[in-house]
């Protein structure tokens, strides 16, 4: 069984190895606050150029979170001026960030699948129904007949297990699955990388959470949850910005939950709110009463004063579209 | 690309597949205390034998847990007299269940996963690779040639996206991501039952796991985390024993944590103790010196006494696996 894929895409995919097999040094850029699918794509691409015999880096705005050392091992970082610039996973010009944001004019090529991408390179090859850039690139890989690596294959497992929740996520499609195939049979540890990025918690994270599951409280016969994470609890539990990813998720997981909130204290007075939904509520639509944003299933607002202000507007928000 | 078949394999499943064409009608048995494989397994077979002109029915000593009733829906039971006895995913005798007993010497194929399998059956068809008994089954209908519906679909991904902890756990191998690539496009639902399954958590199950997280403590720098779930939380929390599910794999997942220990209270004075390790330590030879066992990631023992006597016996049999 094949994959059903676009004339158009297909097409794309050629002209994309084509630049490429035209280009001898690259410049690959990630977007800021980088995650899995961002580096994993551009360091896809660029072992996979070095093995072609091209001069090949990538280029960051923002540090490389250390769990993902091991896409970069025994990767020597060379000097050059590019004659091409190629963008992963960027959807944007605002996601370039402060260091990378001369190269805007000049990118050649940007490998994408945010239906939102801008279209600001020379040529934007897109498929916004990929799960991951990385699977995109995967097939960028294939024409330009490259022999994948472990490295390489943990590279592209990478992108796709970070942007799916581990197959997880509604955007896994059959593709993705058989990529991620594909991936293990050239020798990514699949195993050790899933352990490593989805069972793995921080010690900080588990006490923060804990705290934080002690404040919950249900409201309008248990259709909303609200969750409080405070600067106290940060404090004493040491955790980072970083260790709280994914935190806002959790409320709406509970059984018969219709809007998961979490009332986040930023700074002393400053509140942000994070509202998940399932299905039946718009998430974006009760964050708007607030002066926020988003998307159906997510979004968020930022509220000026107490918890006790933040945590009676946000019901009241939530309230107000639980009776439409 | 594809898997590598052992021969002895492939030369079972056409046996199996025969002695079910040569069926009428068939009874097929899950396992106690079922699971989404072996429930997903069996009902997998049992739609494609129904769609295959035969009787089918599926029996179970313990009933199915709710969140798996769409793996029935629409499926009507019939009674009748077997001519063939079909066991799914179940290791060994002990595992029919009382009610069940009585077909252990009568059954005709056995197809399992389980390295461990007895070999009650007249036939077993094994693979010990497969990640999932419902691999296998898809294996078997291909050969038998059933056209597969959205119903069998979303049994066989049940099955493998269970048993893999959705593809995260080390026995997901290429050859699972595939069968679930395949069944998604034969129109199961992918992400309706990966919410079903892996996001939705009870209120009951949160408080407990928040009650429980509040007990954690670190011995031995941080090497061992010790959590301690009271059958007053139980009652606090009001969660079952099947909220407690996969509770235990806890302690296990912090950072740099060698030793997860969960001492339960089971009854007063009786203290179930889950050991899970990473690597470097063996949980069954920890358990072991308090008469227990298990795997060598994970195991378990029982302790009679009070809280402090069991976290004290166990930190101790840590503490001598640590030394070794």
């Amino acid at each position: 069984m094949t994959e059903l894929i676009t004339e158009e895409y297909q097409r794309g995919v050629y002209q994309a190895a084509e630049i490429l097999r035209n280009a001898e040094r690259v410049l690959i850029l990630s977007h800021s606050a980088p995650d899995g699918d961002t580096i994993g794509s551009a360091f896809a691409l660029c072992r996979a150029l070095k093995k072609l015999g091209r001069l090949a880096r990538v280029e960051c705005a923002d540090e490389l979170p250390a769990k993902y050392d091991y896409l970069i091992s025994g990767l020597k970082t060379e000097q050059f001026d590019p004659d091409l610039i190629v963008t992963s996973d960027i959807a944007s010009e605002t996601l370039f960030g402060k260091q990378l944001e001369k190269y805007i004019p000049t990118v050649g090529l940007s490998i994408d699948h945010h239906p939102s991408n801008t279209r600001f390179a020379k040529f934007t090859l897109l498929d916004p129904k990929a799960a991951a850039t990385c699977e995109i690139i995967s097939d960028v890989l294939n024409i330009l007949g490259v022999e994948y690596d472990c490295h390489i294959a943990e590279c592209i497992y990478t992108g796709l297990a970070t942007d799916t929740g581990c197959f997880r996520f509604p955007n896994t499609r059959p593709k993705t699955l058989r990529t991620a195939a594909r991936m293990a049979e050239y020798g990514a540890e699949t195993a050790r990388i899933n352990k490593l990025l989805f069972e793995t918690v921080s010690r900080e994270r588990l006490m923060a959470e804990t705290l934080a599951l002690q404040t919950l409280e249900f409201h309008f016969g248990e259709k909303a949850a609200l969750m409080t994470v405070s600067l106290e609890m940060m404090e004493k539990s040491g955790a980072s910005e970083v260790d709280l990813e994914g935190m806002p998720a959790m409320p709406a997981r509970i059984e018969g939950v219709l809007a998961g909130i979490t009332v986040k204290e930023k700074e002393a007075g400053v509140f942000k709110i994070s509202v998940r939904t399932n299905g039946e509520l718009n998430a974006s639509e009760i964050c708007a009463r607030l002066g926020g944003g988003g998307h159906k299933g997510a979004a968020g607002c930022t509220v000026l004063g107490t918890a006790e202000k933040a945590k009676a507007l946000i019901l009241e928000a939530v309230k107000s579209e639980l009776l439409k």
